[in-house]
């Protein structure tokens, strides 16, 4: 997002390009979508019946895959929504059939300080709002199945408590005799809510539940939006449910959502879920919209079912990975991909000069902080910084090449930067083997995109020679020793005594030992504190905790300070969001 | 509902009608709806834009209008949805251009003991599933853009609690000073969760908000869903929700969300809510779905938005408010009728031979526990009990002609039921001149009730002599002694200290006089007290708290045990709710 850098703020744009956008029905017809593959949420959004186009198209040749990553972000971000939805515009410019899979936006971010992830200025998926606030209600989904799992839980430990075994019994229920210190799940709310990390609940009265500490995380970063990504099919959706842990027995035996005989009321929700979301670019290309963000704190991917059917329609299909390559690229690859089998043709790393400036600053240059406005030292004249900077950069770069992917770098212009700064960017790159290109989408629509796409179509001429970070059978400190040292450059790991532990009992349960390791760390660095700018050396990763997700089967650690609940700031955007009651719309968004 | 009393599921029934289903832009030519005032939700299911159509109709005369009641209900109901829905087939059969308007399951209630509420056996609506669960999204919108207000509440305490003055009006703000003793809104969630009922949150570090004693009530007692069923249009929406207060400040003044600058926001996540939504029968007539059930614990009516609508294109319009007349059918009358403006010409009164058994039954008869069968005292034939239970059939009617309407009977046949018996209590209402009919269309659809159809159109050709129970400016204690003595039977009426002290501080305040009262009380006796059945005599009404919902203008008393979060049993049905991996389709809704 690029917000505050034109004069016409993005939701008017989007407003004037919805007065001419394609119905759904044409949009999924060029496509090769029939009419009764669809779900029409309105004229112009759609749900895509997967498992029947799927079925119809599977024997489709795919085509080219690329993956939209950047450098480590401003808390700002970089634009890398707004590239892959000019991206896509740009291959359309150039008569290619193409397509892209974006993630949902989270109200969180929307009501915070981040805004809508639909792009902007004139690269923009529409309708913008309808996107941006609730769509199909994915989330929602993902919200009321995730907490019908704790209220199952929390329901049963106080009947449990109440009623003889032989009660219970004719229930048809057994003692599940739950911890209560040993709840692994939490409850989920889809906005940024600090008050609710930390929680004491069923503190009424006798008929009011079991006294126990709870937390509250954004919904986001639920274990049922990692399934809604990496998931294949309903059948697949439905086993991984089961094998939730949401807790486990004061005798430390696991229980399991399919223990609680909630399972398949939780997948319930989610049957409208799994099909991915259908909408357009402001040129009119299609957009697949499917899971939803936070590389940082979750998986953050777009779905595999939304890439699988975008390659088998499409000539190019651009997939988003949030944040930079350290967190969301490395997910993409050694999760998603190894799940999918699919294997990427090239990465486009997003970089604007601000970023890169902000990386090579003085150590005494100001912070960036969200919601003020962007000090005007990453705005002025600055090749020292810039040059510096570039090692950043430079090390996304490395990550990508560890894959066996081509990069490709995408320098994001924005309206007030620096002809020549732009061009010594992509001149140092092209100096050092790195195909780069300046695009200038955000102002220009496709159009601005044009050169990248060309550079892009020429690389994935050339056959990747895509490789895992890790094997999946190796123990999980390897892995996770592997991506802390290769790709944050970590010099060590350090443990806390709770993660320690719970490394050992994970460890000793052959059941994970082929888990993928899925790491929440700030996004706003290569290394685990945010402060940390560049490419930080001689610091040592800090293992906070670690969550299993049984069901996704994603061992998480939780490093330095990341908290899955976010916190509202002091100037949120919730406060310039309205009606227009003349019109009926929305402003703001 | 009449689960368990026929050998095909509701869902199986409903699912094999909704193969010959309509189309939604069939059924809303049908009703005189144009294809551009409606947004499909899939190819059964559409928002109607109810600006767009309202505009063009509003000229139009208005049909019959047709309200379902029912006497006080056992905890199993006594089918007023089924009733509802078997009512709008039968004017259908008999030719005439009808249709109905019912509320939006909860979550709550159909993952916990009592199901969905989409009618049943060949009395429902489809499609059954998408109708029971999430919808179109209105109570998650309802959810998201409450919980929206706690946000900002709590962020901002939080940011309060940090900055001085001076940065505050940097960022634009004021100190607001909330009191955190003084939150009067809680958070919701659409489950029956009884761990949530009392909490403490923000217990976290330094950053992790406020501590302080906090709530969970179920979604759909909300006051934006109370607001979603009484809003005349969307600027009366943004209104209202502006209106709502949060909080107190520590000097006593009403923190709003207008204060918190987040009633827009709010708005914006409603915008789609306010368009009610059209499914069909299976018998293929339209019903429209709009707000939310509870009117124990919430206002429980479907909308005036829905009724506006229907009574513009239909010659007959059928609305549905929650549970027995006492509660339900009371605030229908004197907050919806009075907010609308529209005049009932009928009022069904729904009652079961199991509902006038169990309220004639002896002193030690057995409790009806929900999960539990019906204990067979109230199937076998028992004239006594019968007979002793019409008392509180005739209270329920009486209360209806309190407010001017001709009520019909309508017992409603459950396929065990006794002839004689059914004909006994039909004749029994005749003979002291009550209109009366024996329906069956739980086992018949529309046919099955083409018998109180007749009636109905007999009956609405005598005018109502409509009037409210109270004068909105009467004292509030004066309105809430009417509603306790006249439709209670209530002897006295008790405040709790706190409830006392609220009350002065609402009589105080004369920016409450019009509001009208909203009772919280139990559906399950015309008591405060759940246990009391028939027509209890000689007990005192007491009141434990007052809510004041500042945007719905209402004073909520909250009366007895009551609770705006109920609990979830002991054998809930999520335990039976599954996928058919064969068919994609969710079974045991």
């Amino acid at each position: 997002m690029l917000a505050g850098t034109v004069s016409c703020p993005d939701w008017v744009i989007a407003q004037e390009a919805e007065k001419r956008m394609k119905t759904i029905f044409q949009l999924a017809d060029e496509l090769g979508i029939a009419k009764d593959e669809i779900i029409p949420y309105g004229y112009y959004m759609a749900k895509v019946d997967y498992q029947k186009l799927y079925s119809r198209i599977k024997n489709n040749n795919n085509g080219k895959y690329i993956v939209v990553t950047a450098v480590t972000p401003t808390p700002f971000g970089e634009g890398k929504s707004t590239t892959t939805i000019g991206l896509t515009q740009g291959f359309g410019k150039r008569g290619k059939k193409v397509s892209c899979a974006i993630r949902q936006p989270s109200a969180g971010p929307l009501m915070n300080v981040k805004g809508s992830a639909a792009g902007g200025g004139l690269s923009q998926c529409i309708p913008r709002t309808e996107f941006s606030l609730g769509f199909t209600g994915d989330i929602n989904a993902v919200m009321n199945a995730h907490n019908l799992a704790m209220v199952a839980l929390t329901a049963r430990m106080f009947h449990e408590s109440n009623y003889s075994d032989e009660i219970l019994c004719k229930k048809g229920l057994k003692r599940l005799d739950i911890d209560p210190k040993r709840v692994q799940m939490g409850w989920v709310i889809d906005f940024c809510a600090q008050a609710l990390r930390k929680v004491i609940i069923g503190i009424g009265g006798k008929k009011d539940g079991i006294p126990m500490e709870s937390r509250f995380d954004i919904a986001t970063s639920s274990e049922l939006m990692a399934i809604l990504s990496l998931v294949k099919d309903l059948k697949d959706l439905r086993e991984r449910i089961g094998k939730i842990v949401v807790a486990y027995s004061k005798s430390g035996n696991p229980i399991t959502t399919e223990d609680l005989e909630v399972a398949g009321a939780m997948t319930a929700f989610m049957v409208s879920a799994i099909n991915p979301n259908l909408i357009q670019t402001i040129e009119g290309q299609p957009v697949f919209v499917h899971a939803a963000p936070f590389a940082n704190i979750a998986i953050g991917q777009s779905s595999i079912i939304a890439d699988r059917i975008g390659l088998k329609l499409s000539e190019y299909h651009i997939t988003e990975s949030g944040f930079g390559a350290d967190i969301g690229f490395e997910k993409f690859w050694n999760i998603k991909c190894r799940i999918s089998g699919l294997k990427p043709d090239a990465a486009v790393i997003v970089v604007t000069l601000r970023a890169l400036k902000y990386h090579g600053a003085d150590r005494d240059a100001p912070k960036i902080i969200p919601g003020n406005p962007l000090p005007e030292e990453y705005v002025l004249k600055n090749f020292k910084w810039l040059e510096k900077g570039l090692e950043n950069l430079f090390h996304h770069v490395k990550i990508v090449r560890k894959a066996g992917i081509n990069p490709v770098v995408c320098v994001n212009k924005f309206q007030i930067d620096d002809i020549d700064e732009l061009e010594f960017v992509k001149k140092t790159c092209k100096e050092v083997g790195i195909p780069a290109a300046v695009a200038d989408h955000y102002e220009k629509g496709g159009e601005g995109a044009l050169e990248l796409v060309d550079i892009i179509i020429d690389v994935c001429r050339n056959k990747s020679q895509f490789k895992f970070l890790y094997d999946i059978n190796l123990p999980h400190i390897s892995k996770i020793e592997l991506i802390a040292r290769e790709i944050y450059g970590a010099d060590s790991i350090e443990f806390s005594p709770l993660a320690l532990e719970k490394l050992k009992n994970i460890n000793s349960n052959t059941d994970f030992s082929d888990f993928s390791i899925c790491m929440a760390k700030t996004h706003l660095s290569l290394s685990d504190n945010p402060e940390l700018r560049g490419v930080p050396k001689g610091w040592q990763l800090f293992i906070r905790d670690i969550l299993v997700f049984t069901g996704a089967k994603l061992i998480v650690p939780v490093v330095g300070q990341i908290n899955l609940m976010p916190g509202t700031a002091s100037d949120p955007n919730f406060r310039r969001i309205d009606i227009d009651l003349k019109s009926g719309k929305i402003i703001g968004i």
